[in-house]
């Protein structure tokens, strides 16, 4: 399904139908589709064996939707914005909590290297909890797109960054979260403005990639609140 | 296999060799074990079909270990520990990350509710990516252990809790974790001595439990740092 892609589960459907995202169609178990009948959208009442063959869930959850891919999103940013660029993304479990951290902490987009996991993959769209239908999502050449936006600070985080809790973050930026087992990618590391750390007091080498995104998010917005 | 569990993967297997744990048997492919060999565990060299029978990946990375289960750890608490508590935690992979990040903020332990996900499922295990094996696990009737350890404060995060960038953290106590679902049960409401949040400015209505986790100990220790 080229330029489509699969919603999944009640709540995430409901979500969807209150977003801007353009809805093909709706498979629901015939209770969800007289609960939510809507002369706006294309329903099909559905058997559960009918509703298993079309979800990826061991245990589909009332109904499945299926959505088109939406047009791409400007990649001039706000030079007053918080936004979240990751360098080859691979998990798509990181991807969604990536995404939902964005809406809980109002960043203006997510940005992802052309390379990183397809965010409309059922996964993503699973883990993101409906933050998918409202921030915006930019695949972009990544070093283009920092060098177009070049006012804009980027910060990046390195085992040997300045701690997080001794720095000054800026009033406005893009931070860069690495590839969950490389980093930052060399071409990307000359053009970060900040390398910054999480202190460490165990011997845990490292945090999940989605962990470390929410634990920056929330101090950059500490210190600007 | 009761009492045991499975470790899967080069890394997660040299930890396991590196920690306290019992180790029952070590199958690896014949580059693997050949690398690794030591006369103190019984090591089988298995052809990559054998190791994709013992593995629950789907590309099995090089060796698989049975473990033995620890004893159960003391559920007396240091007074001036930092702890990690789990009510009815479901997720494994939330489990496994809860786990890590513990080690990375050196918390003493992590406890689970009796009736949390068992954290020697394999997803855990993987999730947890060795810290398992440094960071004592106990699981506990909560209430129970809540009150044998009361000099400690209980931090319980609640949507209309005090916001964690205006609150003083103490210097000690238990981060307690509610259920996915439906957060902190009743019964152990009455146990929580502070009651926080982490401030929303978007619009998603929730973190993901190992997202809140990593943000509430990352600004826990950066306020007693």
């Amino acid at each position: 399904m080229y330029g489509k892609f699969l919603v999944e589960g009640d709540k995430s459907v409901r979500e969807l139908l209150h977003s801007v995202f353009k809805i093909d169609a709706i498979y629901g178990l015939s209770g969800w589709v007289e609960r939510y009948h809507s002369q706006s959208f294309e329903m099909h009442a559905v058997s559960p064996a009918e509703l298993a063959e079309l979800s990826t869930h061991e245990q589909p959850d009332e109904v499945v939707a299926i959505a088109s891919v939406p047009a791409p999103t400007d990649t001039k940013l706000s030079p007053s914005g918080l936004y979240i660029a990751c360098d080859r993304l691979n998990d798509p479990g990181n991807a969604g909590t990536i995404i939902r951290i964005a809406d809980w902490f109002g960043a203006g987009a997510v940005i992802f290297s052309e390379n990183s996991v397809d965010v409309y993959n059922p996964k993503v769209v699973s883990s993101a909890k409906g933050s998918l239908f409202r921030i915006p999502v930019i695949y972009a050449d990544l070093p283009g797109l920092l060098s177009d936006n070049n006012t804009l600070a980027v910060i990046g985080t390195y085992m040997d960054g300045e701690s997080i809790y001794s720095t000054k973050l800026p009033a406005s930026g893009i931070l860069l979260i690495g590839n969950e087992a490389n980093g930052i990618g060399e071409e990307l590391a000359g053009m970060v403005s900040q390398r910054v750390s999480i202190p460490a007091f165990g011997k845990a080498e490292s945090l999940n990639a989605g962990v470390a995104t929410g634990i920056l998010m929330s101090e950059w917005r500490r210190q600007l609140s």
